[in-house]
């Protein structure tokens, strides 16, 4: 599938089937979030495959966002040790950010190659799944992905006209 | 070309042809931006694609980042009023970076896919950049993107092995 189709037919799935993800395939896509630009090449990404449907579930109850009960869950984390130390306090943890994210588009046009589906999910207790998930304080949990083969087409909702996007040169009104 | 070759064969571009892209080309970047998943669909980017020689050259003298002069920078900005108003004064900020940087992901491969190279830039002084732009108070310069057709091969820093960045249900040292 070339890159335009994959952009195109990319849309948050929120209805999954019952199919399981193989690590294979988990391993494949975290391949390529690594290729990612980072920051300076300080990789502070981690990325936690949740595949045991008891944490799934757990992390479900703590997660408003989710919907169409997900095989995976796919915490995406950095680890702000290493950003500090590399990065410098000052911007480490939007750099971070930035990475993580720029990792994260990679997974999601991979997966639709893979006909799978992605969700991003910004909206969960962060207390809570932090403990579901074992991190320790330096290890920052920036959002979640549910990931799956979907149950059925997805739909992105309209984008505004490129003209109210796009500028040439300088910034109008 | 598939999104696996896309993805392995973007590389931080250094040095580019003297070759201009079109507006055309700049829109289709554009237009596959905009199809990144957006929180609540709020799409509070702006993309300003400096192509005048006299803009490139001035935002280039204060951008230490920058290298190879490309023929055109472009500028991912975010729109902080809008992005506030809907998603909230706690969260917006952060959401806009993720978003304009999930859009950044597929502009990059899309380049891939047309022949052109990119480079992210984060090291650049804000205030001289947002002067030469034009941009009033509430729009956020989050970060710059080089982008022409490259003068030679890329070449990425090799990435850490999987075993340190994939994990499986729970976080471990």
């Amino acid at each position: 599938m070339n890159v335009l189709d994959a952009i195109r037919e990319r849309h948050s799935i929120r209805s999954f089937t019952d199919e399981t993800v193989s690590r294979e395939t988990l391993r494949d896509l975290t391949e390529c979030a690594v290729l990612a630009p980072t920051a300076s090449n300080v990789q502070c990404w981690k990325f936690i495959a949740v595949t045991d449907p008891d944490f799934v579930r757990k992390i479900t109850l703590f997660s408003p966002g989710m919907s169409g009960k997900p095989p995976v869950i796919l915490a995406l984390c950095t680890d702000q040790s290493i950003a500090e130390s590399r990065l410098g306090e000052t911007n480490s943890r939007e750099l971070a950010t930035i990475d993580v994210s720029l990792a994260a588009e990679n997974i999601m046009l991979r997966a639709v190659e893979q006909g799978l589906g992605t969700c991003t999910i910004k909206s969960f207790n962060e207390e809570a799944v932090r403990a579901i998930l074992g991190l320790p304080s330096h290890i920052r949990l920036e959002y979640l992905l549910a990931l799956g083969y979907p149950a059925g087409p997805g739909k992105s909702p309209a984008r505004k006209a490129i003209e109210e996007v796009l500028y040439y040169d300088t910034y109008k009104e």
